[in-house]
């Protein structure tokens, strides 16, 4: 799995703070209003008051762009999902599928009995997807053979709001391993690029100090500074 | 495969032509508006001249839920596409998969050899998932083995605009035949209960008159006549 | 100002319940599936677990339809910012205004100096813009004189999911009047048809018990009971 | 009017490229792709077959933010209804208005009766909008006697296929004068920037070929070059 910050807006967190001032701001023009934005710590200190008022509309201006490949095809259907984003995706119906590298989960990964069920299973599907191919079976057909972890890639584009509603519901503990490292990693990206509007991204505990998981909830929230550590790290495991 | 118009906005043609006729009357409050619209004949020729002359927005008042099943999860990744939508999909991660009824595509199907390899295929895979599961892998991870063949079902629902741009784009011959087969059912339900708005709904030729596809066009609008007929039967056939 | 439910997905909780259900249910088609939801009382607790455990996205397949009318162009400008809506409103370009009806905020109207200012304002700017279109100004042109209080009408189709989000917004103290009168009108309308989808609908305080304006609270959380009362009249007073 | 480039996704065109080409490339992974890329003139081409053929979806990565100002409150309730778009706009809730600069529509502006007849109401609305507040009334009420024609600013962001249908509708002479004029300047400043995407911008028939406006079509399609000269330079004119 590799994360790559492609490219982004740029100056984002100016951006954001020039998109909220203008709304409240009584007398300036724009040119006069971006100049004024010279101070990066007038700046940081603006975008926390911001996010500290949920004030987070400012925020759809500045948009992030993500390579995002060796993830399963699983992952795929997950982050389609959210339908706020550009994607483009490698067509399945278009390129031809080799198995160098499916995308194997942890808890099968790292148990050798389980590993090899697996080993042979990726072989097999290979095999007929290629069986198929030498038959005059179009590539978009032979594919139903193939796995869900048959790995795929991506571009996916999504603004800064939109960003942080996906790392509410993708780092939590609740969400499959897979989706939780990429979202981590996502998310890393982003700080370096605007430390101030995504120093709280996260899990939504870690954003609004709630979990709406329920019952189902994993009780990282009460034990907070030591899962942080343990949340964070783990999906870095495999 | 089994595509069913679940429910839809009650009375779709007469809101549509409600909301149309709001922006351009002069005079009326939406009660006398509303209860002016007593002439079915009255409303199909409004809709026809409305639909003539591109005003689509008022289509988006008028939403549609088909129920879609014992399709593949190569069709959900296409149909997911489909931003402007509200998708409910089971969930590979909670349910367990039996390999019952795989979605075999007709290139395979009507091949005995072919057939005989995707066979082979689907049975080694649901055996390894099987295995994987006892081994203790949970669903979400042993799925990883599962085929794009593997069934699924959705609830979809799309507002009628939406559900024109989705007909352009996937009633096309160059739609994989699958989405095209399900994409030419739902019109079909559609036409039932909003003759009037889909009665030109299909591919962008049919809609149009014009082909986008340049250089891989089908050629089917040339001789329109012929493969209307053709096109419209050919995914029948599976 | 009048707040009429135009229309709905007809039945839509047991829709809702169908969509949640499909997601998790194991054995049964949908066909099968629609049949079981066949108790109300069933439907209701489900619904209400849903709504707990903060599972949003079936509420997306159902759809409300209201017609708006004697609003002010103030509030056209804030309720198109909600843009996962449809919107059909009557335009300033092709139809005529007429004075007889502008909107009159209470605190104008409920003061007889400030309401005698307002009503002198009020015809003398129809009475300019009479003028000009008897000098063969465009009513498009002309209506640049035409002030926000003017009276416009509207049909609006949200989803379930999004009027819940734009009740948390709109209903909240802190909004301006008038759309808060409209956004408790159109909560009491949705009541009628999915209690138990909205009977937790309002303001953000009123749906997760948090208020997330900060020090411009209006404290109204902290004496739910009391101002609860007070909030959902003190819209109706004008 | 004054219409800035503020910011934009940096090497739009680049951008494009890659995720068009991450589709259909067999080997390459990102980085590689990417690197790839550093021949503009086969981007513009690559670019160019991409526009011909209709294949808009990479065009979603990349976003463009202008600066609008002096322009009508008409001219915002028109430019809200692209709901694909982040927007910031001075508030009429929280800022007070000055009449410095109301937005004159040319049809006015251009004749000396009408120009005195609208400088009358506009002395007149401004008078008793400062006299509301003088009197108490609070900004967000006593803006309902000010005019559309009141001057306002905003941030608006797009990416650049809903840019283009922007483009299609409001640069079409159908157009409110303000707003196709507001839609070319937006076009110049990307054809700056991301010149192969933006050739072809403009109202539907420049893009298409093709006039969606029946019977009330301008006819400027038939004498194209003609008017593609006037219709360009007459939004100049005010």
């Amino acid at each position: 799995m590799k994360v790559t910050l492609i490219t982004h807006t740029p100056e984002p967190e100016k951006v954001v703070a020039a998109a909220a001032k203008l709304c409240y701001s009584d007398k300036a023009d724009i040119a006069t209003l971006m100049n004024s934005l010279d101070d990066p710590e007038a700046i940081r200190k603006f975008i926390e008051n911001l996010m500290k008022m949920h004030h987070y509309s400012p925020l759809e201006h500045i948009s992030f762009t993500f390579g995002i490949e060796g993830v399963s095809r699983s992952f795929l259907a997950q982050i389609t999902r959210h339908r706020l984003a550009a994607f483009s995706v490698r067509s399945q119906r278009y390129c031809a599928e080799d198995w160098s590298a499916p995308v194997v989960p942890p808890s099968i990964a790292n148990d050798k009995a389980r590993a090899e069920e697996f080993r042979i299973a990726m072989e097999s599907a290979w095999s007929t997807y290629r069986q198929l191919l030498e038959m005059g079976v179009p590539k978009e057909d032979a594919r139903a053979v193939l796995p869900n972890a048959c790995a795929t890639r991506m571009l996916v584009t999504m603004n800064a709001r939109e960003l942080l509603h996906l790392f509410s519901l993708r780092c939590c503990t609740r969400a499959q391993l897979e989706i939780r490292q990429v979202a981590w990693k996502m998310l890393e990206e982003c700080k370096k690029v605007a430390p101030t509007i995504f120093s709280q991204g996260g899990a939504s505990c870690d954003q609004t100090g709630r979990c709406p998981e329920g019952e189902k909830s994993c009780g990282r929230l009460g034990k907070k500074k030591e899962t942080e550590k343990n949340c964070k790290s783990e999906p870095k495991k495999s």
